[in-house]
């Protein structure tokens, strides 16, 4: 029994998740042509997932959404700094300054087995202690030119094994990739 | 009848092309995984290529290899600098300092009807000035953290439509995309 840590994003073909000012009015603009019913994965995915971790500046974009998307999924959000959480959100919104081994370890010990973590200094975070089992990029067919970055500097090159790719006719890209046994520390 | 610019090129999944000091043993190590008889659609390509477009860098990186690649395809090198050529390939290598799109002005002019670009600063000029009109891009499994990236600033988004994409055995994810109309300039 272990846990499993899955990122599941979509990014430019420019590895960018948001513009310089964290506007993601291209993403939605190009999830404007993805057909109603089809969401690429993402219902199916968190179904497996039984916890939420993000950064704080991920947070706080979500809050601006219309309505908390999350539902009743627990939620940790990371951050060295403290967080104000809305009253509805207390139930199922925590915040930890852990780090990355640190959470890994408490919520293996509590007996969670998948992870779903987001956004991109926490991914990166993630990433750079080779916590991260699996990852589901959906690339959009657009280039930036400048953004917020998907992937970070790294301590050492991380080897993948891919998974599975599949196209959609609204041209995106979505393939998951393993990291490869002996790249990721136990967690 | 036009001159097509295609750019045909693999990236890590981080989205460079070389590490930051320009070695490419990561992508050879990749290479030697694929199976004999296998080449990605290389060999089609090349054989649709008119004139090959590279910078100084490239030329120079490509230079050093055991034997020259390319063998009486016409290669132009883009550099504002004086470049020396050896004698060997002076029939079928020329230096130029022009911009891509007076390049691509002359090129046209020509006759030529599939020109390719290849290097990491050439590819982000033409795309910075509109010109390219296809990219196939092979994604590597492995994120190396570091090094030189295959894109670059932009003056707009380019949005672009996926005309095809295809996985391997080894792991590499290839995608065709076309620039949208009214992107590109008139070549």
């Amino acid at each position: 029994v272990s846990l499993t840590v899955a990122v599941f994003i979509a990014t430019s073909l420019d590895g960018f998740i948001a513009r310089p000012d964290g506007r993601i009015d291209w993403l939605e603009a190009a999830n404007a042509t993805v057909p109603p019913g089809e969401d690429c994965g993402y219902a199916a995915f968190m179904a497996s997932v039984d916890c939420l971790v993000m950064g704080r500046n991920t947070f706080e974009q979500v809050l601006q959404f219309a309505e908390w998307p999350y539902g009743d999924r627990r939620v940790i959000v990371l951050s060295s700094r403290p967080v104000s959480l809305p009253a509805p959100l207390r139930p199922t919104v925590s915040v930890s300054a852990e780090t990355p081994a640190q959470l890994c370890r408490r919520l293996g010990a509590e007996g969670l087995r998948n992870i779903y973590v987001d956004g991109g200094k926490t991914i990166q975070g993630f990433l750079a202690a080779g916590l991260i089992d699996r990852m589901t990029i959906t690339t959009l067919p657009i280039l930036l030119g400048s953004g917020r970055p998907l992937f970070g500097a790294l301590p050492a090159d991380l080897k993948l094994t891919l998974l599975t790719s599949r196209s959609f006719p609204f041209g995106f890209v979505q393939s998951t990739y393993r990291l490869q046994a002996g790249d990721a520390l136990p967690c």
